[in-house]
């Protein structure tokens, strides 16, 4: 038996479901593969034994259709992080087993930096123990900071919604005629390509964000009041875009800001977001009507406003896994490389996952404009063709219809 | 001359334009006006003469159906009370003047409760003073809190944005297995009906939110953590609704707890949201892992998931209200009469504006259930036809098409 193991592991996104999709499709397109198991919450799974097959749905175009377009991760997720096997080769032996007792040759695990630590440490400790098992990570991040690939699945998605958004809070903040700032959260904890995003809302004519602050340059309070006390001046309205991320000239992150010396009601430290010490300082130091907001978890779990580019690029990307899995490579990763902007042509490539793991791709600072609070034509064009396409998601009683593996 | 004057008031919805939209078409069956003008920011613009004319957007459909589509007010909006006119009839004379000065036969003013309030003393005015003009009301508001009218336009796209993301959510959430829980705060201060809608996101056999506490019944902390402790028992992730304004048994907000006593790092009071003080209070009680998120502005200007059944209803309510208008009413509100549920039929009527100015429709206690932490299916029966249908919307370079008026 030639059996396949699937598993999906860090924060969920739009379309890692998608990626999966594209997996199981391509099993039907070869005939290597006996049966395709999939693992509950990612490596947790195959150390507990918690798989189910998944080989019903190869030929279930509908089944696949839906599981194409249900957001966040439907075999589950994890956040566990292998020690290296020599210093502690336990759960590596458990996996081994596992891959034994169920005849596993390739084993697939879509996720992003961490996920690739696994696939670079199982793959390398497999090598050495003369294992031989394809593993073969393929990707996933709504943060776009994956090293080797042009962009990750999942970014495009929430790059569509942020992009949306933005442009309906513009025309809802617009509609005022009293002075007014609105801050707006992104995330992006240390790569900033979502909050880029934010500009793609100005595509069609509106002015989208008026200033936007990426985590790749120091946050400065006194610049920051001054940009939007200049903003003021010229419009009732001030629209602001902000990572998570942001740190100030000592590297505190703003978030901390607020929080430092507080406690709430329970005597409890109180955790804020950076738009929440923002807030308070246009509060305190201009004194206008101010309101922040957080995408929170909407702007990697909006599948209803995916990018069809993206849903298609991670159905291929999980087919491309495969293909690598089934070709023989091992400690692999599926991947984009773009070849041209206009008209928008990518090929897909696999690269050495031990290059992806534990690694950021951040903005590169030439895409940010001199005065720190904007982008520049770079990065738009950039961002351009990820957006691009409507999702085919289906509607049953008024809201997406969704799958359900467990 | 017989002029149209119309314009836009209090807080924007996805489908304000769509009404906006039905009053402009509406003048092309008719023969009875000649120029249409909008005031820029509601009331404000026709006491400060800020006028345009819309004449040219009669016969043009494409630019009809784009700002049928595009969110919050495109003639902007205020929060502009009148004062009584025997108090205070200095306004009163100004709008007169400028009715004059423009030659209006016809009012519109689309809005919620507040802006009802203007249409009927501005027509009381008038019928006082014998001035022959219609004025006329025509329903939006998210909040569906509108008196003598079954629901009201912008609440079917907010509940259908609503039911989306908890769906969304529920999806995201259920990914992880280690104990955590999510809540969703959602708009509405007096009347929990977009709250409500978070349990349309079952309809599909999600689990949707496993509590839901509207503002209609008393929130008892003790009852909430005994309900989550309850919830956690049965699986990991529970995800909470909730109304923004929920209140303790002192009528207290509980959105006001956290902040009373604290400060902030520059001295200000800290206002946060209802579910910040629900979040403090599960980590210290509960102590697991807990995160509040708010759908923020996003619930009432995502027209991007905007329902179709709403758009329609939303320009035909605009319609109306001009037929009132040329029919020679005044002092009314277009409104709509649910005849039966399934199939779903309605009728458009109009009501006395005075038994919709300053009231709220809240929800009605019995379609609550007797636990008080979820809704009856006479609410999901009422729900269900409102989040209908899938918004035309166009796209263009990946983020849908928008129009300015100003």
């Amino acid at each position: 038996m030639n059996n396949l193991l699937v598993a999906q592991s860090g924060g969920p996104t739009a379309v890692i479901n998608a990626t999966l999709a594209g997996v199981i499709r391509g099993v039907r397109t070869s005939n290597k593969v006996d049966i395709i198991y999939g693992a509950k919450n990612g490596i947790e799974g195959v150390l507990k034994d918690n798989v189910m097959k998944l080989n019903k749905f190869v030929e279930d175009t509908f089944a696949l259709d839906t599981l194409t377009y249900t957001p966040s991760s439907a075999l589950g997720t994890c956040r566990y992080k292998l020690e290296d096997w020599r210093k502690d080769e336990e759960p590596y032996r458990k996996i081994v087993e596992a891959f034994y007792k169920y005849e596993i040759s390739y084993f697939i695990y879509i996720g992003g930096n961490d996920s690739m630590d696994t696939v670079n440490k199982l793959s390398d400790y497999c090598k050495n123990k003369h294992y031989n098992f394809s593993i073969i990570g393929a990707p996933k991040t709504i943060d776009n900071d994956l090293n080797l690939t042009d962009h990750s699945p999942g970014f495009g998605s929430a790059a569509k919604y942020i992009a949306t958004t933005m442009a309906e809070l513009e025309s809802d903040t617009a509609s005022y005629n009293i002075p007014a700032v609105t801050i707006v959260e992104i995330m992006g904890r240390n790569a900033g390509w979502l909050t880029a995003s934010s500009a793609s809302a100005r595509t069609n004519g509106g002015t989208g964000p008026d200033l936007i602050y990426l985590c790749e340059r120091t946050f400065d309070y006194a610049g920051f009041l001054s940009d939007v006390r200049e903003k003021l001046k010229q419009k009732p309205n001030v629209l602001i875009a902000v990572s998570e991320g942001i740190k100030d000239r000592n590297g505190n992150y703003i978030s901390d800001q607020l929080s430092s010396g507080e406690t709430d009601n329970f005597g409890h430290k109180y955790i804020a977001g950076a738009v929440r010490t923002l807030e308070q300082l246009i509060r305190k130091e201009i004194g206008c009507k101010v309101r922040s907001i957080e995408l929170n978890l909407m702007q990697r779990a909006s599948a209803h406003i995916a990018s069809e580019t993206d849903v298609t690029e991670s159905l291929l990307l999980g087919q491309k896994a495969l293909y690598c899995a089934l070709t023989g490579e091992t400690g692999r990763m599926s991947a984009i490389k773009r070849l041209s902007n206009n008209p928008y042509r990518i090929e897909f490539i696999s690269v050495p996952v031990e290059e992806v793991a534990n690694k950021e791709k951040k903005v590169p600072l030439d895409w940010i404009t001199e005065d720190g609070h904007d982008v520049t034509k770079d990065m738009i064009e950039y961002l351009k063709p990820l957006i691009q396409g409507e999702t085919k998601i289906q509607y049953e009683n008024g809201i997406p219809r969704q799958m359900k593996l467990f």
